[in-house]
């Protein structure tokens, strides 16, 4: 049978659908909830959605997605250039930003080892770190990674990397409950784990 | 403290917060999940909206929401026209359609009557239904209304609305779970609940 929706509507839900939190159900809930509501929320998000890919780019610095690059953390003087928190993702970033519970700078590593994933330190953002934290005077990286197996091999591996460079290396407190991802926790738990942070 | 992700990410959180099923922390992730894939995601997710906004309408005759006007099903003449199924939404369309529950036309009322929500005859698709039926040789109007209180008055005027119109008037048989609503039922259900349909 034909789909009722049409062709062009069908792309949406598809599209829609591989929207992490969008099911195919709801992905077709959400389609139709634009189709309602064209000018007021279809439109809006067309046009948001266009602006973000054609002015968002990648920080050639550290990582983040911002309109500009350098983006507008690594352009901020006010910021304590000496600490340098390590993250696998931009979300990550966001998350710690949003609580505030640190002026400092990122490095993002767009993922973290993983033997399962196949995901091999020429696949993250390393040499750039190790670059960074030689030439910027950095004097503490902080390895703000997952609790999960995955984040606390990339922690290991990093601190190797860096062993030879003055820096200390210090990590993110046990408040962040094992398992855990950091973007899910409230800004209170990721203030306590950025300020109770240990040596490595 | 400014958003780290710059007011053009953080407007598209806000309109992806306004779809449905999407709330303002599965958003973010969705916007990282576009930002992310530029390419792959976020530019086609752009120009299917813009597509569907441009090309969309919605049917003058049903109220279906297509590409065309009068839509597919409106212009398909392999359909039973004697047959008119009335929905309160188009997702109620969509779920029949899906369901290949009937092979007939459509009213879409744009809602139901709802004394709680201030919803009157006069903001439904009512008078042109009464047109339809009085002239397009309709024998019989199922209404595929939700089995709620609001849905079941809303049965009831359009009953007594069309009582001097020589039509059977039918509704969904009790397949339909007393308070859920159509667009959540599984195919097997809503074919049934047409199949069983009773007179009213
Ligand atoms: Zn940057
Ligand atoms: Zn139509």
């Amino acid at each position: 049978m034909a789909s009722p929706a049409g062709p062009e509507i069908e792309r949406l839900i598809r599209l829609l659908a591989r929207l992490p939190g969008l099911g195919p159900r709801s992905a077709r809930r959400a389609a139709l909830a634009l189709v309602k509501r064209r000018e007021s929320l279809l439109s809006p998000l067309a046009e948001a959605m266009a602006e973000v890919s054609d002015r968002v780019r990648i920080c050639s610095v550290c990582g983040n997605a911002d309109t500009s690059d350098p983006c507008a953390i690594c352009a901020d003087s006010t910021r304590d250039a000496s600490i340098l928190v390590v993250v696998a993702d931009v979300s990550d970033l966001w998350a710690l930003e949003r609580a505030g519970a640190v002026q400092a700078r990122y490095h993002v590593l767009g993922g973290v080892l993983s033997a399962l994933d196949g995901v091999r330190p020429e696949d993250l953002n390393l040499p750039n770190l190790r670059a960074r934290v030689a030439d910027d005077g950095v004097r503490e990286v902080i390895l703000a990674l997952n609790a999960t197996v995955d984040g606390q091999t990339t922690a290991h591996y990093i601190t190797s990397l860096l062993a030879d460079l003055p820096v200390r290396i210090t990590r993110l407190a046990h408040g962040v409950p094992v398992g855990g991802e950091l973007d899910y926790l409230d800004d209170g738990t990721l203030t306590a784990a950025i300020r109770q942070r240990g040596d490595v």
